[in-house]
Order: structure tokens, then C-alpha cells, then sequence
């Protein structure tokens, strides 16, 4: 194990970190407000750390294997949201550790649960922080699902390996390089196109930036505590809806339709079916709410539409408490939870490409079972899926579900609320924001105890790093060399 | 497709029943109540269009194909549902046929899950009959199990195909021949030895018989409103545990263990989980029940082991409510309504030995990962696993969880809480019996709407008959020649 590499990644990625810190600081200097120095002080720590850890690492042979690759990757986060915290607690704005844990790892997760309630008294910086840590996490997480977890054989995620921009790697980095460059430019792209609608649409800037931060990460947090519900505007919950559903799209489809490649996109598999999946679903809720409420149609069509991409996006952004429909369109929604966005963007959950690999799979195993000497593998983009990847995004699937039913379990103990519990489990695992009863849409985390904070925050980060990434590390055979 | 042979055997098996409703008859004359003519008229009426059937097919080809397999075991159990609820009806015990069908189909499926408010005030022939029809579901689910679908490669089962006795055939019919004698007889010899203990122990030798009936199906009716929980003899109880663990474990095994073959037995792997499943889970529930009530210790130990194996086994007997457990250790029992009994038993659910693949493929796929060039194979009972069977578990564990979501949100139309559509639907398809919330096991199943219980006997079949058998039927390559 090179430890020395991991340290000295770790150190550079403190740096990156302190900068982005410091983005905040001139936030927090131009309105003027308490937490310029908890900005200044945290960002300090961070940039004198990680030079520090950098200059003492200089001679690490720059060998990145497989092991420390799960390290780091798992360790980003952690050691991320442990120093992102700090603004919070030194400014005040969330003194207590537990708190401000959760919420800055639910911004790295770009989860979006929070346990703010009062969030318009927070200070400006403070706000832009907690959108920005949602932003990082979206960077962090387009290098993660197209750069790197394909090279790891993580579910699925070969079969964009030959797509991806770039050349095959024979190791990590120029890989990375490579696809960071190409896909972080679209990233920007999107996020500064969207403040401007938002902006044109009437938002205020300030909001606008921070919205579209948490939009193309598909992280959730707003500044304001109803959440979109606070724009009664159709404009901006539009908008909002159109940049959603970017944020859920595999990234490099967006750089190819950028470049012209249209018909690409839309032979896509994962993206015909995202797509249908995204209406099918909004007309069938939608069809409820005309039944079931009074509200006009364009309405009761926009609130389907927001929830519906908002979940499967696993953003968490809401315009409507959803609690209230009437119970099977709850239930209906909660169903999606265990969808999430395509591989390959910014969303969390099983996704849609594995969704679909699993659905396939088991039809085909209806036809092996008529055909049983018949060889049937599956296909998806009209090619056949090697039978490994099957095998492990099927593990993968297992793996969710197991850990969604154990973790209930676990967690009511501290919630002992069936609905609430499963609503908290499923939330945090996909990654999406709000739950179901006492973490529903117009609730937050608060209340929850600190055992039930840090086992939902592990939760979000084993669904953020795909499971593998982070169970690998517990298993006996990792550490054998 | 040869529809001669398929209508034939159907023929034969509505004598066989023709004749199991004479046995109530039988029951009827004794307790000389009003449901003699019921079973006198259902039985004729079985017995002669199941002759005529017979006779008019006599000259169909003896050819049972893989496809006229999956028609037949499907339609057997369907057509015995409706013939079997003519008793009910006729007699005007359950005068609605839905409610009929539902309690017959529970039944057949050794579901276990009822309409019936009043029990006791039901003629000893209907209840007999009740629990015959869940005796001969057990009888049809041991030849389905062991001999058929090993044959028609469903989902791990052809693991046991080299150990069941019998030849190894080239046609479904000798083998089924010899693996039925085989197996029925310990199915009987249990049946008998039951009886006797239960009424050596103090229950009535009519109530000893049914829940024998019942037990060894892993069917769940009683002849009592309060389920078991109306005998409270600690001796009952236990030896009805004893029975249910026998009824859930593997009949081959027990075969092999009544000719000797202990060490088999004992290493066995399926069966070595399967008890440690059993101690392990009543452990975490009995001590849950002593830190929260103040009952005796022995009484939570056989509360805890009596609930734990009665829904492992999916009998769905109970001796206490557990919805007035302490929540946590309700959402645990409902935890173990995704486990089931042991493939080659009367017990339906995933099953253990498929949960076992499962969870050794999902930790090897970990191990896959940190060696990617290895070839890791799944190994039971020391032997390496095809991943073509692999493959054919992942993609029942993938229906099932589908069918149980989906389900559950079709099923909220129906009845808009969600604990008890989750519960009704975890039960039905599982072949249990109670739920959660308003079909709990206080409660009956009497409240459902008519399109709820048609449902929920759809599920019940299909969960019976291993998904695959029922869903291959709605493939269109099914049908194509």
C-alpha cells in the first residue's frame, strides 16, 4: 500500500478545498456579514494543511493501484466533509459537530437533507458554502462515475469506458486529466447558463448562483427554507425542471450533443429509457392530482413533473409537500426513490442504466427458461453485455436493497417510526434530500439523535461512492498483500 | 402445444380432490352437521367432470413437454382453487365466492392468510377442509420442488437435481413417480407423528389433526380465531416449532436423516444457515422483547422462537400480536417475511438457500474487485456454482423485490395505508399469511376490497410457484412455436 500517495492527494485535495473556502470569504465580505472570519480562519487551516502534507509527501512514488485508489476516493469525502465543517461551527451558524457533519457531508453526497430551520437567517457565505460544498461534490462525482470507476469494474460503469473522451488509460491520471477537462467544461457551461435563466426569470443572483450550483449537482439545498415552493413562478420551477433533468443525464451525451452528435444521444439507450421513464411517470402522478385535488391542470401537470424529475434526478428539490397527496401518489413517488439518475451524471441512487440491465436480464431469463439450451445474453447501445458486468451490477442491486432492509432495521431504533425510518434510509442511500414522515418535505433532520445523524451520513456515503467503493475496503482480502 | 395431454391431467387431479372432499365428508357424517350435502355435491360434481375429462383424453399423447409443464402446475393449482371453494359456497360457510376463492386459494398456496371472522362457529367439515386443502398444496409443492423444477432449471433448484432418490430422467414422469413416494411418506410420517404428540400434549385429536395438516404445509390455518396463541400449553407450542422447522427444512435431508445419514445432514450447507438463521434472529427478538416487556423470560424465548419460525417458514401461525411488539422488533419480523424456508420445503419465500448464493455472490463480487484477473466462483456445499444458476437467482431476487414494489403501490388503490399494503403484499406473496397494520394478526383479511383479494391471490400463486412458472406463461416466446 502506498500510503504516501494517499496522504499527499489528500493534502492537495485540502488545498483545493481551502480555495473553494475562500470564494465564500468574498461572498461573506460583500454582504458584509458575522462569518468573514470563520471563513478566513477555516480556509487558513486548510491551505496551510494541505501544503504543508504536500511538501512533506513531494518524494511519493506516484503509483496510484487499485486499493489506494478506494482509499482516496472513499477518503476525499470523508476528510472533505470533516474540514468542511468547520465554517459552520467557528461562524456559529451550526455550533454543534454532529450537525454540522451531517450537513456538510449531505452537500459533498450532494444529498441535500439538512438540519437547518431557519435557513434564510444564515448569512450569506454560509449559504454559498453550503451550495458550493453540493457543487464540489458534483465535480467529484462526474471524475468519479467516468474516470474512474469504470477502470475499478464497478457495475456497469465499463460499458461507457469506450465513450468517454480521452484516451484508454494504462494508468489513472492522464485518464482523469482528460476527462475532467472535457466534462467539467460542460459542467460550467450548464451551471452558468442556468443562473442567467434563473436570473432573466426573476430570481436574484445571489439565489440563481446558488441554485444552479445545487441543480447540476443534483444536490437539493436551497436558500430558503420552502425550497423552490418559495418561487411560485412556473419561469423558474421550468427552468429549474430543464436543468434538473441535464444534471440526471449522462455527461458525456451532453458533450457530445454539444459538439453536434444529436443523433448519438438520442440512440442512447439509457437515455431513451430516462426519458420515458421521467414522463411515463410525471403523466401517471399527474393523473392523480387531476383526480384527486383541484388545483388546475398546469399546476397539478408542473408538480408532477418537478417531484417526479426531482426524485429521479435524486436532487430533493420540492414545490409541493407530497405528503399531502393523497396516499398511493406518496407511495408512488416513494417507489422512485430506488431509481436515480443515468450513469454518468451528477445523480445518486441504482440509476437507470442498471435499472434497465436489470429488467432486461430478468425478461431474458423468462426466455432461457423456454429456450434452455438457447444462449440469450443481454444487450443494451446493440451490444452484448459480457455476463460479468450482469453479475455485478446484479450484486450491486442485492447490496442496495440488503443494506436499504438492514439499515431500516438499524435506524429504528433511533426512529422508531416504520415510514419515517424507511423514508430516512431510502434518502439518504440515493442520495436524494427529503423522506417520508418525520423527515418528509417540510420537515428537516434535526430532530433526529446524533447516533441516527451519523449512520444516515455513512449511509450517504456508501450510496454516493456506488457501495463497492467503500464496502471493498471491509473486506479481509483488500488488506492481504 | 399438446393441450390434450395438459386438459388431461387436470381431469385426473379434480378426482384426486374429488376425493380429498369426501374425507370432510367423511368429518361431516361424524359431527352430523349442515355441511354434509356441500361436500357430497362438490365432491360428486369433481369426481365426475373430473372423469369425463379423463375419459374423453384418453387418448392424448403421454408427452409432457417443458411448456405444457409450466401450463399445467400453474393451472393445477388454479383450477383446484375453484373447484375447492364449491364446499364453502354450497354450504354457505363463506357465501361470497370471492371471499371463497381467496380463503381456497390461501390455502393451496399453504398461504394462510383468511377472511374469517368467526371461526369456531364454522361446521368441522369446512374446517377439515380447510386445512386439507393445505395439506395437499404441501404434498404439490414438495413434487414441484424436488422433481419439476429442478427440471425446468428455476432458480438454484437444480442444485439438489443429483440428490434427490430416483433416477435421473430423461422424461418428468418416473422421476416425479419416484421422487413422490419418497418424499410423501416422510411428509406423511411427520403428518402422523405430530398428530400424536399434539394430542399426547393435550389438544383435541380433530384440532391436532388440522394443525398437523397445516403445520407440515407450512400453511398456517387454525381452527381457532387466536391462531395457536388460544393453546397456552408451552408443550403445544414447541413441538408445533419443532414441526414447523421440520416442514421448512429440505426433505430430502430429512429422507436422508430418517435413513441414517445424519453427518449429511449436518453438513449440509443450506440447512447449517437455515438453523443458525433460526437461533441467530429469535436471539436478537427475545432479548428486544426481555429489555421492553416484563414478561418471563421463557415465555419471550418461545414467544420470540415460535414467531421467528413460524414466518421464516412462512407458516404464519401466531402465538402473540407482534404488531404490539416495541416497533423495532416488528420491523424486524417483518425483515424476515423476505427470507423463507429451505428450498425442497413445503416453505415458500426467497428461500434461504437463494439468499445464501445471493450474499456469498454480492461478497465475492467484493473480493472480484480488489483481484479483478481472479476467477472467483461461488461454491456451495463445496461444489462451484454455474453462474448460469447464479445469474437465474439474482434475476428472482430482482422479480421478486419488483413484484413486491410494484405490487405494493397497485395494491395502495386498494387499501391507502402503506404498512398494510406493504404487509398484505410481503404476506401474499410470500405465502405466509398475517401482515402488518389493518391485515395484522389480530386482524383477517375480511375487510379487502373484492379487487384487493384477486389481487392478492395472484400474488399468492405466484409467489407459490417460484415466479418463473406464472411469469414465463406472459412471455410472448413462450407461445411462439
Amino acid at each position: 500500500m502506498n500510503v504516501k500517495i494517499i496522504v499527499r492527494v489528500l493534502g492537495l485535495l485540502l488545498v483545493v478545498e481551502g480555495v473553494a473556502m475562500l470564494l465564500a470569504f468574498g461572498i461573506s465580505l460583500i454582504y458584509k456579514e458575522y462569518d468573514q472570519a470563520a471563513f478566513l480562519i477555516s480556509s487558513g487551516l486548510n491551505i496551510a494543511l494541505g501544503a504543508g502534507i504536500t511538501y512533506l509527501t513531494r518524494n511519493a512514488k506516484r503509483e496510484i493501484g487499485r486499493r489506494e485508489g478506494y482509499i482516496i476516493v472513499t477518503l476525499v469525502w470523508v476528510v472533505f466533509s470533516l474540514f468542511g465543517s468547520l465554517p459552520y461551527v467557528i461562524s456559529g451558524a451550526i455550533p454543534n459537530f454532529t450537525n454540522a457533519f451531517f450537513e456538510t457531508i449531505s452537500g459533498f453526497t450532494t444529498t441535500g437533507s439538512s438540519i437547518l430551520n431557519d435557513i434564510e437567517a444564515l448569512p450569506h457565505g454560509i449559504l454559498f458554502w453550503r451550495s458550493i460544498t453540493q457543487w464540489l461534490g458534483g465535480m467529484g462525482i462526474i471524475v468519479l462515475s467516468l474516470a474512474i470507476l469504470p477502470v475499478f469494474g464497478i457495475g456497469g460503469m465499463q460499458l461507457f469506458m469506450a465513450e468517454v473522451p480521452g484516451p484508454t488509460p494504462d494508468r489513472l491520471s492522464p485518464r482523469i486529466r482528460q476527462t475532467a477537462k472535457a466534462l467539467w467544461g460542460i459542467y460550467l457551461i450548464f451551471t452558468i447558463a442556468e443562473t442567467i435563466l434563473l436570473w432573466i426569470a426573476g430570481m436574484e443572483l445571489f439565489d440563481a448562483v446558488c441554485h444552479s450550483f445545487t441543480t447540476m449537482a443534483t444536490g437539493g439545498f436551497s436558500t430558503k427554507q420552502a425550497s423552490i415552493a418559495y418561487w411560485s413562478s412556473p419561469a423558474i420551477q421550468y427552468i429549474i425542471v430543464v436543468f434538473m433533468f441535464l444534471a440526471g443525464t449522462n455527461f458525456t451525451l451532453s458533450y457530445m450533443a454539444l459538439r453536434g452528435n444529436f443523433k448519438r444521444v438520442f440512440k442512447d439507450e439509457e437515455f431513451k429509457y430516462y426519458a420515458l421513464f421521467v414522463l411515463g411517470f410525471s403523466l401517471v402522478i399527474f393523473t392523480g392530482l387531476l383526480i384527486s385535488t383541484h388545483t388546475g391542470a398546469e399546476l397539478a401537470f408542473r408538480d408532477s413533473l418537478f417531484q417526479v424529475v426531482s426524485v429521479i434526478t435524486t436532487t430533493g428539490y420540492v414545490t409541493v409537500d407530497y405528503l399531502k397527496w393523497t396516499p398511493v401518489l406518496t407511495i408512488f413517488l416513494f417507489g422512485l426513490f430506488f431509481f436515480g439518475g443515468s450513469a454518468g451524471s451528477t445523480g445518486g441512487g441504482l440509476k437507470i442504466m442498471r435499472i434497465v440491465l436489470l429488467l432486461k436480464n430478468s425478461y431474458y431469463e423468462l426466455r432461457r427458461m423456454v429456450h434452455p439450451n438457447a444462449v440469450i445474453p443481454v444487450k443494451f447501445n446493440n451490444h452484448s453485455v459480457d455476463s460479468k458486468i450482469i453479475t455485478n451490477v446484479l450484486a450491486f442491486f442485492m447490496f442496495y436493497m440488503v443494506i436499504f432492509g438492514a439499515s431500516t432495521i438499524v435506524f429504528s431504533f433511533m426512529e422508531p417510526d416504520f415510514e419515517s425510518a424507511m423514508g430516512a434510509v431510502a434518502t439518504s442511500l440515493g442520495n436524494i434530500g427529503p423522506g417520508l414522515g418525520n423527515v418528509g418535505p417540510a420537515e428537516t433532520f434535526f430532530h433526529i439523535t446524533p447516533a441516527g445523524k451519523w449512520f444516515l451520513s455513512f449511509l450517504m456515503l456508501l450510496g454516493r461512492l456506488e457501495l463497492f467503493t467503500v464496502l471493498v475496503i471491509f473486506t479481509p482480502s483488500f488488506w492481504k498483500e
